[in-house]
C-alpha cells in the first residue's frame, strides 16, 4: 500500500507542463480547458505550449514538440488529434515524461479500431516508465501544485479528495465546493482508465494526508474486485461519496459511448455499495450537499431532527422531506412546549416539532435564539434545520434575516448540536440571488446552509449514516 | 355544477375590503402579510383598516368596527384572536359582508376547545349567508380584482388556478410561477376549510374560464368521495397537479399541527390519485416547474427525449435523470449519426443520443442549429433538452450562450418539436446567477428553461402523461 502512494505522489507536483495541441486562437477548447486556467490560476512552473505551426501563444514561447524543449517536462496534457498520440508518446518515453494526460479522445469510447490505438498507446507508455491518465479525460486538477482546471475561481487547496471518470463533472464539482468554501486536494479526471484506473487512484487518495473525504464520480469499473475491496479499506478511515453514471438502461449506452466502459448492473453495484458502506448520491449538487454536511457539521449522535421554521405548510413539507430522507422528526415532550411557550406569542405558532414560528417571532432575533437554545437542549433530538424564507428578507430588508442566522448559529453553538441553516425560496430570483449573500454569512458562522429541506435532509442523512456504519 | 360557480364567483371580484386587526405598526404580520401587499399592488376598490385603538393606518382613514364603516364591505380579513371572532362574525352578518377571510388561528388545529369555537363562527356565517375561508389561512388572491398576497413581485393576471391549504406554500407558488412569467388568475389560500373547502373550490375552478390549468397544496381531505368525484370531472378538461402534504408519519403528525387535517393514509392518497388521473409532484419546486412545462411546451406525441449538451460525464446523468423520470432516451439509426457527422468534428463529440458537443460546436451557433434540426427532424423523438453550462458564460462571456439559445429555439421551432432548455451548473453562484438573466431570455423565446435533468425530466414526463391519459 505505501508503494502504491509513493507510486503515484510524484504525478500530482509537476515542475512543468507541455500543452500539446495548444493553438494561438485563445478560444479553442484545448486553450480554454487548459493553458488559460494555467495562467489565469498562476501556475508557478514551466509552461510549454506544443505547436508545430505557431512561435509563441498566449505569450509563451512556442515549441514544435516535446524533443525541442531544452528541459525536463513533468506533465504533458495531450490535446492531438489521436492517430497522432503513438508517435507522441514514443516522445515523451525519450523524453522522460512522468505522466502523460491525454485529453485526446476517438480511443476505446468509439470502438474496435479505437480499442487497439489506445492499447497500443498505452503499452508504448508503459514500456517506457510513462503514466497515462486517460485518454479521454482532463487529467488532474491540483491546487497545492498550482494544476488548476477552473482557473482563479478556485484557487485554494483543501481536504476533499475527487476522483472523476468525467472531466466537466469534476470541474462542476470544484466549483460547488469552491462555492461553498470547500477546497480540494486533488481532482483527477481519469477518463477512459486505461492505464491509471479507479482502483489506482483511491488506493492513493485513501492513504494521502491531505486528503480526508473522498468524492468519486464512475461511470464502470476495471477492477471490480480490487475496487470492492479497497473502497472497503477507505471507507473506515475516510467517507467515500459516490455518484454513479450509467444506473439505467440508456445511461448506460451513454457511458459505453462516453468513456467505452461498461457500467455494470445496477443491482450488483448498489450491493456493492451497501456491503462496503459507501455513501450514493444521484446527482452532482447532492454530492456537494453531502460533502458540505460533512466538513461544517459535527457528527450528529442519530437522525433526530428539530426543525423550526416559519408556515406551518412549509413546515409539514420539511418534515415529510425530513423523513423522506430517512431521518425522525419526534414529537416534543409536554416540557419542551412548556419552556417555548413562555417566549413564543400564542397566536399563529405551532410549538410541536416543527416549531412554527411567525414572522413576529423572527424578527425578535432574541426570541428565535431562546427557541433554538428550548429546541437543541432538549436530550430528543440530534440535529437542528432551521428554514429563513427569503421573502420576509425581500419585504423587511436582508438585515431581518441576518440578525436572525447570527442568533441561530450562536444558539446551536451554545447548546453543543450541529444545525444546517435553509435559505427557502420555491425559485423566484430576487430571493435567490439574496440566498446566495446570505450563504456566506451562515458559512462564515461554520452553518451550511442549503436551498430545500429535500437537500439538507438528505445530506444530514448521509453524515448520520457514515457515522452510524463507524460505530457498528 | 353552473350553479357552483355562479355561487363562489362573487367572492373573488370585492369592491371593498376590511382588514380587522390592522395596526399602526407598518410591520407587524398582518400589515405585512394584507395592508401593504394591497396598497403595494395598487387595488383599486376601497380598504378599511380596523382597529379600535387607531384612527389612521398606513395613511387611510381606521374604523373601530366593521359596523363603523359607512358603505358597503364586500370582503372582510380577520386577524383578531380567535376568542373576539364570533362577534366579529355577527357584525359581518349584519354588515351583509360576502365572504370573510379568517387569517386568525387557534381553532381545529389547537384541538377540541378550537374545534367547537370554529364550529360555532362557520355556524354563524352560514346562517347569515356569509362565506368563510379558513380560518387559519391567508384567503385570495386574485390579480383581476387588484387582491394580491405578494403585492407588486407579481402583478400579472393569467390562467393558473391555485388552491393552497397552506398560505406560504400558496406565496411561494405564486412567486416561483410570476419568476417565470406564468400568472394566476385565482390562489385561493383556505386552512381548515371549515366552511368552504378544496371540493367546492375545485369545482369553482374547473368551470373558470380563466383557469386553464391548477395546482393544488392540499393536507386533508374534508370531503373524499365528493372530491374524487370532482377531480376526475376537472383532469378530463384542465391538467390538474397535486402536492400533498403529510405524506409521512411525521409529516401527518404536522398537519394536523398546522391544519387540524387528517392527512390520511399514503396508500389511500396515492390510489386515489392514480385513478383520477391527477399528476403528483413532491416538492414546491415541482409543482413550478411542472406548471412551467404545461404552459411553454406543446405537448409531445410521446416519452422520446433527443439529449444534446457539452460533456459526456453531463449528459450520462442527463439520460439516467430521464429514464428515472419515466422518459426514454432512444438511440439514433445511423442516417442520423451520418448526417451530424457533417458538420460535427470528429473530435471529442460523441454523436449518439445524448449528443455529445463540445464547446467549439456552440462556439459555432449554426452548428448547434444545425445539430437540433437533425435531432428535431427525425420521426424517434418527440421532446428536446438541450444543456447549456454557464460555466462556458462564465469564461467565455455571456453573449456566447445567448447565441446559442437563440439558435436553439428557432431550430426547434422551425422543426416543430418541443424545446426545454437546462442552465446547468451544481450550485456555483456566478453560474446560477448568470441563469437567472438567461431565464428570461428561454421564456421570452417561448422556451422553459430549468436549473437540472431531473427538473426538466420531471416535469415533461408529468406533461406527457396527461396528454396520455386524455389520449386513452
Amino acid at each position: 500500500m505505501v508503494t502504491a502512494m509513493q507510486d503515484l505522489g510524484y504525478i500530482f507536483e509537476p515542475k512543468s507542463v507541455a500543452i500539446v495541441g495548444a493553438t494561438t486562437n485563445p478560444y479553442t477548447v484545448t486553450n480554454v480547458t487548459f493553458l488559460r486556467q494555467l495562467l489565469d490560476f498562476g501556475y508557478q512552473g514551466r509552461i510549454y505550449p506544443v505547436n508545430p505551426h505557431a512561435s509563441e501563444i498566449l505569450g509563451l514561447k512556442a515549441y514544435a514538440g516535446i524533443r525541442d524543449i531544452p528541459e525536463p517536462v513533468d506533465y504533458v496534457v495531450c490535446a492531438i488529434a489521436a492517430p497522432h498520440t503513438p508517435k507522441l508518446m514514443h516522445e515523451c518515453v525519450a523524453a522522460k515524461v512522468k505522466v502523460v494526460s491525454m485529453y485526446t479522445a476517438g480511443f476505446s469510447e468509439t470502438g474496435e479500431e479505437g480499442t487497439k490505438l489506445e492499447r497500443e498507446v498505452v503499452a508504448i507508455a508503459r514500456q517506457g516508465g510513462v503514466r497515462v491518465l486517460g485518454p479521454n479525460c482532463l487529467g488532474i486538477h491540483c491546487p497545492k501544485a498550482g494544476l488548476s482546471l477552473v482557473g482563479s475561481i478556485s484557487r485554494e487547496s483543501g481536504h476533499v479528495g475527487l476522483l472523476s471518470q468525467s472531466g466537466g463533472n469534476g470541474q462542476d464539482m470544484i466549483l460547488g465546493l469552491a462555492q461553498r468554501q470547500i477546497y480540494a486536494s486533488k481532482l483527477v479526471s481519469f477518463g477512459n482508465a486505461a492505464d491509471l484506473n479507479e482502483s489506482d487512484l483511491l488506493e492513493y487518495l485513501g492513504q494521502d494526508d491531505d486528503t480526508r473525504i473522498i468524492g468519486i464520480y464512475i461511470e464502470g469499473i476495471k477492477q471490480p474486485d480490487r475496487f470492492a475491496r479497497i473502497l472497503r479499506q477507505v471507507t473506515r478511515a475516510k467517507p467515500v461519496i459516490i455518484l454513479k453514471g450509467g444506473k439505467t438502461p440508456a445511461g448506460s449506452g451513454a457511458v459505453k459511448l462516453h468513456t467505452g466502459a461498461l457500467a455494470g448492473s445496477r443491482e450488483v453495484w448498489d450491493t456493492l455499495c451497501n456491503q462496503a458502506g459507501i455513501l450514493q448520491v444521484h446527482e452532482l449538487k447532492e454530492m456537494i450537499d453531502t460533502i458540505q454536511a460533512f466538513v461544517y457539521l459535527n457528527p450528529p449522535r442519530g437522525r433526530r431532527v428539530g426543525i423550526i421554521g416559519i408556515g406551518g405548510g412549509a413546515n409539514v413539507l420539511a418534515t415529510d422531506a425530513c423523513e423522506s430522507a430517512g431521518l425522525t422528526v419526534p414529537e416534543f415532550p409536554p416540557e419542551v412546549r412548556a419552556d417555548l411557550r413562555i417566549f413564543t406569542p400564542a397566536a399563529g405558532t405551532g410549538l410541536g416539532n416543527p416549531v412554527d414560528t411567525l414572522g413576529e417571532v423572527y424578527v425578535d432575533s432574541s426570541v428565535l435564539s431562546k427557541t433554538v437554545s428550548v429546541v437543541a437542549g432538549w436530550s430528543g433530538v440530534d440535529v437542528l434545520l432551521v428554514s429563513f424564507p427569503m421573502l420576509l428578507g425581500v419585504r423587511l430588508g436582508i438585515q431581518y434575516l441576518r440578525d436572525g442566522i447570527e442568533a441561530v448559529a450562536k444558539a446551536a453553538k451554545d447548546a453543543g448540536k450541529p444545525v444546517a441553516i435553509i435559505l427557502h425560496t420555491a425559485g423566484f430570483a430576487e430571493g435567490e440571488i439574496m440566498a446566495w449573500e446570505l450563504q456566506k454569512q451562515c458559512l462564515a458562522a461554520g452553518v451550511p446552509a442549503y436551498w430545500t429541506f429535500t437537500q439538507a435532509a438528505r445530506a444530514v442523512s448521509h453524515l448520520v449514516s457514515y457515522h452510524e456504519q463507524r460505530s457498528q
